[in-house]
């Protein structure tokens, strides 16, 4: 089933940089079949857990992240770059390679006790994934599951959530970097 | 109808700068209730129009333009800022208050003669979708029509689009800067 999906995310090789395969869900998202099936996937997954809403990672994980709450009949948080959410917010740092960078989400947008669903399309040093889920926590919400379409699994995000206990779920794997 | 929708907008002032009145959608989409009706109006008004995709503009117009995609059984594009799209890209400059922006899109996104319909959540000076129209055009696509959640008549950038020859549509409208 979920073939079908890795076969229609496009490689781009060396791209940002060189030594990197970029796997690009574009050209999975374009294809009507391709997408909706990638819906109905993580729907099937999720129609009988206990979700009250669901929260997505700026910019790719609104896509399926406002996707799924829809079709969960669910309201949807967009966790945000800094400086765009315009009313209070609550952020988190994370690391990147050189430096670190930041994440936020407006202080109303999740309420305490809330099952929160975190989605993103790809999960790869986990850093963003982590920052997200340590947010939703602070807001005093429960993260039922971090989402993603595609996982890196050698880089290690997956381990990184697991071990700070959070569930992790991917529809596909890729080896490599 | 829309009243609803109007109701369920935050506005917080003088954001980002002093004088701008900022239409928050946060507090639409996070409302279960709100995020159904706002699909389900637009859904109301596409689901018999010959639309082949939809494109919508990074990072908001993701969120409603991936879910009405998915609702009327099309693939979605992502019309993203610069340098985030790994393949071959088109891009389009388009001005800001001051200096100027970029956004892109994949050249292999839309098919010649494709039907596309543009989102995004908000229109305000319409720059950005003007510069969209423009990339769709470029491509081959006939632009069906440009959708928003809202319009802020007032900034001029529905007259823009339309006097360049686009159609354009929102469920609510906000008067004042």
């Amino acid at each position: 089933m979920s073939n079908i999906i890795k076969q229609k995310i496009r490689t781009v090789p060396h791209w940002p940089k060189q030594g990197i395969m970029f796997r690009d869900i574009t050209t999975l998202l374009k294809d009507s079949e391709g997408f909706n099936h990638t819906v109905d996937l993580l729907i099937e997954r999720y129609k009988d857990m206990k979700i009250d809403i669901v929260a997505g990672i700026e910019s790719r994980g609104f896509i399926t992240g406002a996707v799924l709450a829809h079709r969960l009949g669910l309201g949807f948080v967009p966790i945000r770059k800094p400086g765009k959410l315009p009313a209070e917010t609550v952020s988190e740092e994370y690391e990147l390679e050189y430096g670190t960078d930041k994440i936020e989400v407006h202080t109303d947008a999740i309420q305490k006790g809330a099952q929160v669903l975190l989605v993103d399309d790809l999960i790869a040093t986990g850093g963003t994934a982590l920052a997200a889920c340590n947010l939703i926590t602070k807001l005093g919400g429960h993260v039922v599951e971090c989402s993603f379409i595609i996982d890196l699994i050698d880089i290690g995000g997956k381990k990184k959530l697991m071990d700070a206990g959070f569930k992790v779920f991917s529809l596909v794997v890729f080896e490599g970097e």
